[in-house]
């Protein structure tokens, strides 16, 4: 790869959002990349270099409907899932067998199923409403989210685990798809601390996933950077006490 | 692949739901084809079947989190756009060209999405509760759907096939995204008749896109057959005057 030009990466430069479980990719691999939207105007960057691109996608590429997005040379690829599924096979991130890379993707689209209900949690009205203007329908959708979603769609994914071998989701060799869950896992602890505390103890193999993931030397040292976005309530994953089942 | 055992579909049997995508495309291409839940229990079929497969799935597959799933052979492949993408270069449905695959996988992801939607104005709180738990909710929400995210995901959807040539999203040939794109227009005009009704003169190719699609041979014929489940209150689709933008 490092004959390529360095990867540009497309997504809102103060949340981590969907646009983390690309970062944690291209981070993993230390592949060269410019976070676009995070440089300063002066240098071509900021959102409005990210909307840009959107607007004047040349007539050879597709445009996306919305970021993340990633260049990489003449390709404008979209859609976080779809994104995963371009590098993980250019960077070892995907299992070899085409068979397992179907089994691959199929997960990280049930991952981002799961993350649209943790968004949904805080906003069931819509993307067109504040959070201030639908709180207590959030509080409604996020008591169903805790008691029954997180359980079915981590239960899933805790028995797929459990049923690997070698500590990863395909054996011993790190994939995208275990990137991703740390993500889900360490992105759900911060919003629902106390849902998850609880709940933590029943998926095992996860928590184990998480913490493996966590002392990757290149993810250790992305997580300590200046790279990494604290998360916060404008992003996915939002920490909102009344919608962690405590009186609100 | 007249010598391979017919695909076995699986999706509930009374709707058309995320597996009327999958259903599209086999019958385009007259695919031979098993709507397992849909056969009677005593010929193996059955919602019992269907679960049966998702709770025992051999150690060599992955099971599926929920329908639709395809077996092809060995594979079980599941999420419906994961399933055209490994549908479309088997039967010519997606493009030779492994970019623009991407970009076929892309605007279905994007589909999806705006499916998702759809399908939230009726669920805003979520799928474990009734929509009559949730009416007033429901009408919130749709009323943001019918007059932001129609006009943002068809507006899209009509740039990028205006900006084709050939009448597909794809040039000449048809591929699935053209498939799920008819499907789409179809439903938005079974669900929100009097908005869609409206908005229609908004995207003239996705009309003639759709009225292409309706008398293609194999899907004019489905389409008058029984196999084709009529939309109903149980699907995605679902026709509520009240969510419509009527008075209710």
């Amino acid at each position: 790869m490092q004959s390529h030009p360095p990867y540009e990466l497309y997504y809102w430069p103060t949340i981590q959002g969907r646009g983390e479980f690309v970062r944690l990719a291209l981070e993993e691999v230390a592949a060269p990349y410019i976070d676009v939207a995070r440089l300063p105007e002066g240098r071509g960057g900021g959102v409005k270099a990210m909307t840009k691109v959107m607007h004047s996608a040349p007539a050879t590429t597709l445009e996306p409907f919305a970021p993340p997005f990633l260049r990489a040379g003449d390709q404008l690829v979209s859609q976080t899932a779809n994104i995963l599924h371009f590098l993980g096979p250019r960077h070892r991130l995907a299992p070899d067998d085409d068979a397992r890379r179907f089994e691959a993707h199929q997960l990280q689209l049930t991952i981002a199923d799961f993350v649209n209900e943790a968004h949904d949690t805080h906003h069931p009205l819509g993307p067109s409403l504040y959070y201030e203007d639908q709180k207590p329908e959030a509080k409604r959708r996020a008591a169903a989210f805790r008691t029954e979603r997180i359980p079915k769609f981590l239960g899933y994914f805790e028995r797929v685990l459990g049923r690997s071998t070698g500590g990863h989701f395909f054996g011993p060799s790190i994939s995208y798809v275990d990137l991703s869950m740390f993500q889900v896992m360490v992105g759900l602890a911060y919003a629902f601390p106390r849902a998850m505390t609880a709940f933590e103890r029943k998926v095992p193999e996860l928590a184990k996933l998480r913490d493996r993931v966590k002392e990757r030397p290149q993810i250790a040292a992305y997580l300590a950077s200046e790279r990494r976005i604290a998360f916060n309530e404008d992003g996915i994953f939002r920490h909102y006490p009344e919608l962690d089942g405590n009186a609100g």
